[in-house]
Order: C-alpha cells, then structure tokens, then sequence
C-alpha cells in the first residue's frame, strides 16, 4: 500500500488518539494517513487513551462545551483546540421525540428521531469529514478529496471551503444536475469521471499511490481511519440528549456499515467511561431491498456477505460490497438486535409518515429506516415498550424525485370562495 | 375587518405579551386574531411586560434555556411552558465567524454569518411559524394556513404536522414541482390557485372573512402580530453568541421589512432589559435590484415606498409592495445605516462567494445580503472596521436554478492518471 506520511508522527497531536489498530490482528501503527494493516491487511482504526477516571467532570467538561461536535474533542481524534479552528461545526442536531409517529407505530416507551438533516451540508456526512479535516491538517495534506455520488461531495467541498485547503471531488461524470451543483458550489475542483461509481473509486486508490496525489487527503480512502469516528458523535449525542442514558433499541442505516459500527464504538466507550449507566442496548441495521446484502447474510445466517449489484431509490445507501458489513452482523447478533430491509415503496411511503407525523423530511436513507423500523414492530422482533432512537442521516431536499411522482396538491382552484367550497376542503 | 375570536382574550396565556399595540396610533387591544387597528387600520404589534429589573439573573435563565429559540420564551408571546409543547424547535442557528469572507472583502472589524439554513425547514421562516402555531394554539385554531411561494409552505405544513393541527397551504397552482413536492410532502391540504401570488393573497384574505374560514389561523394574516415576533429571536441569538454584545453593523434583508423592523425591536429591547451594553448600532437593508422599492426609496429621500412589480432571481424576497417598507427607511437612517440593491448577476456571484470562502450555501436572498454588504463596502458606506453581522435567512439546496447554469465540473476525464494529467489538476 502506498502511503505518503507528510508530516512524520512525531509531530501528530490528535487528542487522545494514540495509535492505529487494526481490527482484524490488533497490530499497532502510529497514527499517519493509512488505513490497511501492514501484516494481515485489516482495517485500521483509532486507539485511545481516553479520560476515565472522573465522569463527573467529564460530563460536565462536555456539557459547558460548543454545540457541536466539538464538545466531545475529549473522545475524538482531534486537537484540543479543534473548536477554535476554521470549521463547519457540524453535529448537536435535534434529537426530535417523536409521540405521534410513536402512536402511528404503537410504539409506548419512547420513539425519538436523530435528525441529522440540520447538519451544515444537511447529512451525517458533515460529522466524518470534519474529523478528516482535522487528520489532513494533522499529516500536512493541502487537498481534500473524496470520491462520491452526493452527500459527501458536499460535505467535503464545503469544509475543506471552510478550512482553507484545496478540494478536489470525484464523481461519476453523469450524475444529475443538482447534485453536481451542489458539490461544485463550493468553488473547489469537481471532476467529472467518464465511467461508473466504481470507476471512480478505482481512479481514487490509483491517484493515492501516484505522485499527482501527493499531498492529498481521501476522506474515505487514506484518512478512512479518522473520518470514520465521526460517526461516535452521533451515539454521543444520543445519549446526552437522553439525559445522559443509553436508549434501549436503535435503528440505524446501512451504505458500507461504518456507521453503525462506530455508533456501537461510541456507546461503548460511554459506558466505559461511566458517563452511562452499562444495561443492554440492541442495534438494528436498516438497508433498502434494492441493496440488502447485509439484511440477507443476517437473515441467512452466515457471517460473510455475499456483494450485490444495488438496484434502490436510496442512493445514499447503495453500497453493493459493503467493507463493514461482517462486523455489522457481529454487532446485530451481539446485541440481540437484527437487520432487515424495506422495498424503495416502503421507503417513499415511511418517508411521507415521518414528514405527517413529525415535520421531518428525510432523505431515502431516513424512509430506509423508518420503514424497517416500522417492519420490525409488525414482526414482533423491534419491542415497542422500549425506548427507541431512529437514525435520519439525510436531507428530503436532496432526494425530491423520491417522493415527487405521489406527492401534490389537494386541489387546483380558482381564486373565488365558491370554487374553493367545491374542492371540499373547507 | 372580520375576525373569530374562538378563545376569549381573558383565556389568553402568552407569556408577556399583554396587549396589541397599534403602531400608527399607538391604540391597545385585547390580545386576539386581529392585525389592524380598529380606529386607524394601522398594523398591531405585541405589547409586553419584559421581566426588568434582574439582568443577570434573566441572562443566567437564557443561557440554562433549550438550544432553540425557546430559550428566549421569556421575551416572546408564547406560553412559559412551550419548550414541552410538540414544536419544531427552530433557531439558535450558527453564528458563523467569516475570516475568510472578511479577507475577501476586506473587513478587519470582525465579520459573521448568521445562517439560517440551520433550521428544520431550512429557513428563517421557522423562527415565526413556531410563535404563529403558539398563537394558533391559543385562540383554539384548528387548521393552520397561509399563503405562499416556497419557503413559508414547507415551515408551516411541517409545523402545523408535529403539533397535531391541519393544514391548509395555498399557492400559485404553477409554482416548480420542487417548491410543490417540499409543500405537500408534509401531508396537510395544499391548494394550487389558478392566478398570481397577488390572487392567492387576495384569496386568503376573503377566506378570513368567510364561514369556510372559521377555525383557521392565517400565520402571515390574521396571526400576524404573533408571527411577526419571531424575527426578534435573531437578534437575541446574535448578541448572546456575540457574546451579550451588540454588533456594530447588521446587513438584513428586506421582503416584507418585517424582519429587519423586529430585530431593530429585538435590539432595543436587550438594551432595554440591560442584557447588552446601549451603544449605537446600524442597521442596512438589502434588496434585488428587480424589487428594491425600499432601496429606491431611501436612495430618493422619500418616506413613502412606491409599489414595484418584482422582476428577480431573489423570489423569497419578491414583495412589489412591502407593508414594514415606511418602518425600515425610519430604521435605517435613525441609526445611520442605509437600504442599497444589487442586481442578479451580483446576487449569484454573492452567492458563489460565499459557497467558497465559508462552505454556506445560500438561498438567493443570502446572495442579496452578502453582495449588499460587498458593494457598500466598496461604496465606503459601511466601515470594514466595525463588527458586522450579514444574515443569510435560507439555502441554496432550495434556488438550485440560480447558480446551475454557471456550477459545473472543472473537467470531465477518463477514469486513469494520464488523463487527469492532462485536465491540468494535479
């Protein structure tokens, strides 16, 4: 694997970040911008030191902190002053109690909705790459770059915007006009690539191992092993926003897995640390049918997961070959939890429930997850006495053409009392 | 002018609003569904009774308070308890500090983004539905409604979804699919009018007036009073983040010139209640060129606004005939600031200006504010020394057209090094 270490790790200060360790053989690497296991080709992720020892004052040290990601630095692979950098201070979004979808669902111990719509960029995406900011400025990396179809094109071209680096986005050359302006607004380099998704990605690992990507940082590729802990914040918030309690049941989307892994890392940690109480906590992953090979190995009963060619109106989640997908399985059965999947019409009709129910309008991704949740209830296997935490990661603003072909007006009429009366909406 | 009172004034809970104020005359009302004076057909504004006397104490109280704009409920018409209340919890948006902004345009005073895009639906229109749908509550309205173009029809068919009322939304029948979708995805009635917006207001208006009406609690008509009072949680929000200061400079955008007139209303009463420091502050107003009546007229010296038929890209702020225009000239040239306009092309590389320094993306009516603020920079009217606060009150997710002909890739490539070599990127 071809790595440049810009800045040597000596230098490397990312808070209670100590070293790389790969999840496969427990190897250890100091941190700097790789992402595979030199010995058995894992995949690395952060070890820490972190502050046990004092809850208390632990949690009181994040509660005076910034709405933002940021009040949890103390956790994550960040500087200290990481909030007083140039940033897009992303995360603390609403944790949205949601009683009238929970009466809709039958649901009595308490249903909440993390929306992470209100992020800058309007998904989760804004959590991971703020954390790769930090990592690219950690290894002296001028260029922020990923390779994406949407969400984290965004994200990426607006940090890096922010943060004074270069950015130079991958897509697939023939993505729909919105979602290349969202991605090139933000004035950094968009490329377009003659070729499919895969395409792409295949370009981005050549370009890492070749002398024009020097000084480059992938979010999702070599600095993979930071971006990824973003995703702790949101179990993070979760809990704080419980007053400080770990829900019983989440429900959380599946794309490549990383997310739900991460969520599982963080609620740990929690507990750990003794900023929770320990009790169970089940997770639940959702996928769309289109692109279930995680739901269908759960289901199966096997520990491997068998690709697909992903064929979903959620797009934020078509991850055919997902790299996390065994470990979400472990977590699944770890927690007593599972994984299952809706058809893109459960998805457009959980999208337009959490929107009447609850004012939130999700992207695809979030009617994926209302809409297993849903599934889970009538099978018996979700427990509606408990209190449960539904994951919306995205933005309906993005994903209009899901829900445009079924969704109008009542009436069309003229500008007069007695046309009005007809349409019998009085 | 018509009105149902459904609750009597004496049932009336609002916290301190005690009495509708005219603001011509000065005459008192029971605080009701009403928005013009009964004696001169002024508008009506909320009168209160702030909690003076203990500065600290209430500063303390705010800062304790939810991350919305309830932790302002001491200050607005809306009961002690709403936090409880099923609401959409909009406000306390970031207060972005734009270094990268204020280089570019050459401010050395201190510069800052107030974005709105922060909140639920995206917009600041959020902020004044949450206090309209209290007063809905109040007055025993069962549907709420308005009428609209955009971003109003999405912040009221979700509001009036999470707290359990009806909606009734009426647009011009021909608005985009994209405005349609964002309106009705929410599940409450939307109503297509064949004719203009003027027709669809007149519409409403008769509606109030009518036995089809009863029950309805027009937020930007006969709840007006209410609604408008919203607006003052931005100027709350701006000078607690600016740390309980003023800012020397606000840049606001003019539609109706409601907004501008209640955060001057916000600030005065912060001065009022000793929660900030009494030191002179301006306020400038920004409008599109295609619909600058107010522009127009404090550049010709006059106090009267002449009607315009609006012609902009900046449709959110396309009022020909803005009711608060008399208000915001007296604003603007009592605390010495100014109205200026820019042009559509100006307004579009605002916006890309500050896509690229800051990573917001905003709606078109933040291209106005910020390329207002560019140009009297250059006009030496406001002084680049002084802290400065531009509003951005939308996103950009929403007026993709305005930027989508001039975004686009830097390059489209083959998938493999040389040709990204040759696209001049590395």
């Amino acid at each position: 694997m071809a790595v440049q270490t810009v800045a040597s790790s000596t230098d490397i200060s990312l808070g209670p970040a100590v070293a790389l360790s790969c999840r496969e053989c427990g190897e250890r690497f100091p941190l700097g911008p790789v992402f595979a296991c030199e010995a058995c080709f894992g995949p690395l992720e952060i070890a820490y030191e972190l502050p046990a020892g004092d809850p208390e004052g632990l949690r009181r040290r994040i509660e005076a902190g910034p709405n933002s990601i940021w009040r949890y630095a103390p956790l994550l692979p960040v500087p200290a002053d990481v909030a007083d950098k140039p940033n897009m201070n992303p995360g603390f979004t609403r944790l949205v109690k949601a009683d009238n979808l929970a009466r809709e669902l039958g649901v009595t111990g308490g249903l909440y909705v993390k929306d992470d719509s209100g992020n800058p960029t309007h998904s989760f995406k804004d959590r991971v790459v703020a954390i790769a900011v930090e990592a690219a400025r950690a290894f002296g990396f001028t260029t922020l770059s990923c390779s994406s179809t949407g969400n984290l094109a965004g994200a990426v071209g607006a940090a890096a915007a922010r943060a004074g680096l270069r950015s130079c986005v991958f897509i697939p050359h023939d993505l729909e006009q919105g979602k290349v302006v969202m991605a090139a607004v933000y004035g950094g380099d968009l490329v377009g690539i003659e070729g499919t998704y895969d395409d792409v990605n295949r370009f981005c690992s050549e370009l890492i191992g070749d002398p024009a990507g020097e000084g480059w940082g992938f979010v999702n590729v070599n600095l993979r092993p930071y971006y990824a802990e973003g995703s702790k914040t949101l179990a993070y918030e979760i809990c704080e926003q419980l007053g400080w309690r770990l829900p019983d049941q989440l429900v959380i989307p599946i794309a490549s897995g990383s997310q739900l892994t991460k969520i599982d890392k963080g609620l740990r940690e929690l507990i750990a640390l003794g900023l929770v109480e320990d009790r169970p906590y089940r997770i639940f992953g959702a996928q769309a049918e289109g692109c279930s090979p995680v739901s269908r190995a759960f289901k199966e009963g096997h520990d491997v997961v068998r690709p697909v060619r992903p064929d979903t109106i959620a797009k934020s989640l078509a991850i055919g070959n997902p790299a996390d997908g065994p470990y979400v399985l472990d977590i699944a059965r770890r927690t007593g939890g599972a994984v299952e999947d809706v058809n893109d019409e459960q998805v457009v009709e959980a999208i337009k429930l959490l929107a009447r129910t609850e004012g939130v309008f999700a992207e695809t991704a979030g009617g994926v997850t209302v809409g297993v949740t849903k599934k889970l209830i009538e099978q018996g296997v979700l427990d509606p006495s408990l209190t449960t935490v539904v994951l919306n990661t995205g933005d309906g603003l993005k994903t209009l053409d899901a829900v445009a072909p079924t969704t109008g007006p009542s009436a069309i009429i003229r500008p007069n009392l007695d046309s009005f009366r007809e349409a019998g909406l009085a």
